[in-house]
């Protein structure tokens, strides 16, 4: 497993914990805790579809051409669920950089489309500490208008608890 | 479901069941069966990684520092998982074009390097038909000089399964 790969290779760094609040948004030196939620909103543009088809190869006409979007019950081309699900590491390597991934489920509910203002939100559900590094399992969700569209869950390898502070 | 809501919305259309043959690389109307497989090789490049990153916001430095990728104990900068991932929706939908991805499951066993040969392949499992769809279940895995590094499993809803000829 990469997991128990990297935490026999890693070197130890100290950690010390600090004071535990809840959050919603990360403010400086907050400490991820079990129910905490992390968000993040992005609107995918046509050119983020292209741009995605292009690195992917994923060339497949739904995300492409609208007549067939349209054909499979669609109201147009439908952002790649790969390329929506990447809010779930986007937002967790920007709080912590350096996590590593060690897996991820998804389920694709309801389609996106170009244009949707989707909300990203992973949330802490468990953190165990393996030689000062933290395992932490997270629920992984996007919603758009408050309907839940991708659903799963994701485990990462975090090199501390404590959030970056920056936000984007 | 995003699969029973397009189950109902879909118009129907003639499936003629052709003759059943094995195949690992397609051949011009073959009928996907349970034990088929469907490979595709790729090598992802420094400029790969740089344009997933742009697209994804995914800026971990995991994925473009080698110095913070050696901190972890990996060898140099690792390509995202979910990048190569995409290579399961890649394969197919090349195939089965109008494919629609319903879930996909992802463990990310060994880090996989800018410039290894990677082996993506989705194995047909299970495959039943529903209102003239097909609802597929596959395997899901990347190998790298015959290791795996990436296991899963996907669901999708395919038009036919009689693949398309067309190789990548």
């Amino acid at each position: 497993m990469l997991a128990r790969m990297l935490i026999r290779s890693l070197h130890c760094s100290k950690f010390q914990c600090l004071s535990l609040r809840g959050f919603i948004t990360v403010t400086p030196q907050q400490v991820l805790k079990p129910g905490d939620v992390l968000r993040k909103a992005r609107a995918f543009t046509e050119e983020d579809v292209l741009q995605y088809s292009k690195v992917s190869f994923d060339s497949n006409p739904l995300h492409i051409e609208s007549a067939a979007a349209k054909d499979v019950g669609f109201q147009g081309p439908v952002v790649h669920g790969m390329l929506v699900a990447s809010l779930f590491p986007h937002i967790i390597s920007t709080h912590f950089p350096g996590a590593v991934y060690v897996s991820q489920n998804l389920n694709f509910k309801f389609p996106v489309y170009i244009g949707d203002e989707i909300i990203g939100e992973v949330q802490a559900t468990n953190l165990r500490e393996n030689r000062n590094r933290y395992l932490a399992k997270f629920k992984t969700r996007c919603f758009k208008n408050g309907e839940l569209v991708i659903d799963g869950e994701a485990v990462a390898l975090l090199p501390t608890l404590t959030a970056e502070q920056k936000q984007q």
